[in-house]
């Protein structure tokens, strides 16, 4: 049982991915005071069904006290107002048309607001982390694939229905072979873990070598060794690819920071120091000017966190068809 | 002399570009009551002496009724804060670092507001134009150059000093030619009047046919006519790039609607029905599904108007260091 209360500077956070669910009691200054995970187990198990016994399982461990209500970031892209998934990849298979929000809420008796995962990081990052005190930011998230949030004059950017973000599938060669998504040579090719992977075996492959171990932390710590030609250029690549499409971020919406998370990103100062230099290669100076290209907060509680957080953002509850006292 | 009432219903928009300067008198509805024209003689000319007597050859027709302010649209990046010419191209020499705002406060002793040109036409779509009734909207100026303008939730976009909306220079192809900008395969490159030029150029030299009269004009005319495979391959080439370029501002902002305006997109049905194939190619189904691809209203006067409609926008005036009453 899970009691609603509009004052409580508590409230449930999930984070849902296709790997596993997140879920915890956040306290409104982003503490983590309670927290459970639960495998997905995409294509087998209802994620919505998953969602559900991730936030009850809070619970086991004893009441809940009362909660604000509930915040989830998940994988997908989500009609902001009404809370229901309008895409997901075949990371989630069945989530797609999923009225998250509207289930959630008749299911626990209390508010839900339901957003993208990098758009709950990126509150996160806002409010406690390296966002704090920047107004205009973006994110980049690289992992399996690659994901994004634009921060623009303290709020969320959502567009029309709160599809804004997609930053992995900026098109960085418009000749290059063609993404999932439809278009060709999408940042996400290049950039992701999957990207980076499939680069590098090609480069193995195209020199006559074995390719089995060829993934995204191969390449990285080959290329950070410095001794491997094909990690090399691989990892090159990608950094050149998210350079370009910072530097189109940059010239489109003039940020302060762009900030960088993932896995890929781990590689810390040797990856951020050529990752600025590709930047400034393909940026306008008067753009790049002042922008800070940092590493996002690290920690893998970021999501959830961010939200729980949103639950207290300037009307943030409301927004949808229904209203909360 | 003209005269400050803070609530006139009546403005002076100015348009500054590297040709000409325009001045009107603009209404709180955007009708233009009356309006002068003078060449901007850049390079030759001091581009503030020019502006201003733009301004005061207004009253040369009688005086002026009391007005709001004056609201300014300007070639180049404008700091929207202060309202200085954060940079220029060689388009307006000597203009770079011109404190614009302070020295039309300070000439004509009542407020000011200093923005890009295109941010100011986008402000006329969004009030009277093909943005009517729409919060998320992004538009692409086509010209000598590619200006462009994001609003977002029914505000322009903005960004952190006033720079965003450089959508000239999108990277649609990391490895293309270098851009001026300093980065390569800038969307400029292809689909601008001069880019759109040099394409048809190249075509014809390598097909040893003289390359005399080749412009933007003679390009659209010949891909209209569909008899001429030079021309029509250099237009093919401006509408995949534009609509690389549409796609990942889809991808990145989720807009309602794409307006395109320019000399290039005076071509109308058939150009924008080849834009909307190009742009369905490169998007990801889920956030092209009800992205409209429209002309901007055209009208030459569409910045002027624009740029004295700022002046009634929500906190448009006291946004700089000056509070005006």
């Amino acid at each position: 049982m899970i009691v609603h209360d509009g004052r409580s500077s508590l409230a449930v956070g999930v984070d849902v991915g296709g790997t596993k669910i997140l879920a915890g009691l956040i306290s409104e200054a982003g503490e983590v005071l309670r927290r459970m995970e639960l495998p997905t187990r995409a294509g087998e198990a209802d994620p919505c069904a998953r969602i559900v016994e991730a936030i009850e399982s809070l619970g086991a461990e004893g009441a809940l006290p009362p909660v604000r209500g509930i915040g989830v970031g998940t994988a997908g892209q989500v009609e902001w107002r009404s809370g229901s998934i309008r895409h997901s990849s075949a990371l989630l298979p069945g989530y797609t048309g999923t009225p998250l929000r509207q289930l959630l809420e008749d299911r626990f008796g209390l508010p839900a607001l339901v957003d993208n995962d990098v758009n709950a990081l990126a509150v996160a990052e806002l409010r406690l982390g390296a966002g704090r005190g920047c107004r205009d930011f973006i994110c980049v998230a690289l992992g399996t694939g690659v994901g994004g949030a634009v921060v623009s004059g303290g709020r969320l950017m959502r567009g029309a229905w709160g599809g804004a973000g997609e930053l992995g599938h900026l098109s960085v060669d418009r000749h290059g072979p063609r993404c999932i998504c439809g278009s060709r040579g999408c940042l996400e090719l290049y950039a992701s873990g999957t990207g980076i992977a499939a680069g590098l075996k090609r480069r193995l492959e195209a020199a006559g070598l074995p390719a089995d171990g060829a993934d995204a932390r191969a390449a990285v710590s080959g290329w950070l060794a410095g001794d491997d030609v094909h990690a090399a250029s691989a990892v090159e690549d990608a950094l050149d690819a998210l350079g370009a499409a910072a530097a189109s971020l940059a010239h489109a919406l003039n940020p302060q920071r762009i900030l960088i998370g993932g896995g890929v990103a781990d590689a810390g100062e040797p990856f951020f120091a050529a990752l600025q230099a590709r930047f400034r290669e393909h940026a306008m100076p008067s753009l790049a000017a002042g922008v800070e290209l940092l590493p996002a907060v690290r920690g893998r509680d970021s999501g959830l966190i961010g939200a729980a957080l949103q639950l207290w953002e300037d009307g943030a509850i409301g927004v949808g068809s229904r209203e909360f006292s």
